[in-house]
């Protein structure tokens, strides 16, 4: 038994032009170095997904935690459930919290909910990507945003950019237009030692199990 | 001046075969209902967007709403704000409260994150539509929980439901295969008088300006 919060992730994903680096548990271990708050990871299978899996994750994804008493999944939901207790992730006064969920939801609903299925649509090789102009107006908007400021909320990081910033940097994302100022942003938030940690804590444990052969 | 919350929409969208009855200041006006939260509406042009309207929504979308010092857009968020505050969208116990932030950000990220898109397609022609699979597969997920529960969390209506159901309730989504336990859900969530008091106030608000032809 233990007290720390447990992050649950895949047992296993192709380490080359895989996920690797991108499974959103990824998220989860980020806010948690940024906050300050240890933390252990469990695993599911990817090959067989488990009745238990689907009992703590209905649509049989990942990831999804424990923190004491409270168990949930989304990796946003964790996100805001994380960042609640933390100023690190969330600035304390009503307006920053306010415009920190707003930001938080905006990258998950206005963005990501174009730039997901485009993306999905280009790797399942669809004849035509009917998301595109779609997108394209999603990205410009924030390229203008980004333009004008460091930070989405009260001039300091949030998790509100951890999510952005992982919601765009996706290699095909990334890779879609020209984006100067988006460009910067995602570097100036991945750069930071939470990220690098994080990161760098996912890639060694699918390695590890890549090297067993499991 | 006033303290009420206030609820920005368009002035305007077609009446037939439009989303009239489903703009998503809908969203808010039927939280506010559930709440007994008293609100205004202003609207902002649909014809030619505002660097107003901008400013305040940076994709030119509604809803957005002012709350005191608070001004946030994104209907989740604003759902999420008004549902932290009354507990009649969200139980005030933590579990309660973690399960229904889970499940709405479940609403907005696994569930309407294919479903916006897949209608887009959908409803703009695409010779193929690259995302049914997925839908389908997100929808039988939802059909299966929605088969063992009446409500989302805690045995008991939240923002949760408000949302699901109304990310289920559009019309080709609806009509797309046959999912008895998400239609008696639908229907169920959509009973409530506080919905039916929100969409016929969100339609008496497009039928006051379609009369005028303005």
């Amino acid at each position: 038994m233990t007290d720390k919060l447990e992050i649950w992730t895949l047992d296993w994903v192709p380490m080359t032009n895989g996920p690797a680096g991108f499974v959103r548990d990824l998220r989860l271990r980020w806010a948690c170095e940024e906050a300050g708050i240890s933390y252990d990871v469990s695993t599911v299978p990817l090959a067989e997904k488990t009745s238990e899996h689907f009992s703590r994750q209905p649509f049989g994804q990942v990831p999804f935690i424990k923190d004491g008493e409270i168990e949930i999944f989304e990796s946003g939901a964790c996100l805001l459930h994380i960042a609640r207790k933390n100023e690190n992730l969330m600035p304390g006064d009503p307006v920053g919290e306010a415009e920190t969920l707003q930001w938080t939801i905006a990258a998950l609903n206005s963005v990501e909910m174009v730039s997901v299925p485009w993306w999905f649509l280009e790797i399942t090789g669809a004849k035509e990507n009917g998301l595109t102009d779609w997108l394209e107006s999603r990205l410009s908007h924030i390229e203008g945003l980004l333009s004008e400021r460091e930070w989405l909320v009260s001039d300091r990081f949030t998790v509100a950019d951890l999510l952005l910033a992982d919601v765009l940097r996706v290699k095909k994302i990334r890779s879609f237009g020209d984006r100067p100022a988006s460009e910067a942003y995602i570097q100036r938030v991945t750069d930071r030692p939470a990220f690098q940690k994080a990161h760098t804590a996912q890639m060694a444990h699918f390695q590890a199990v890549d090297a067993t052969g499991n």
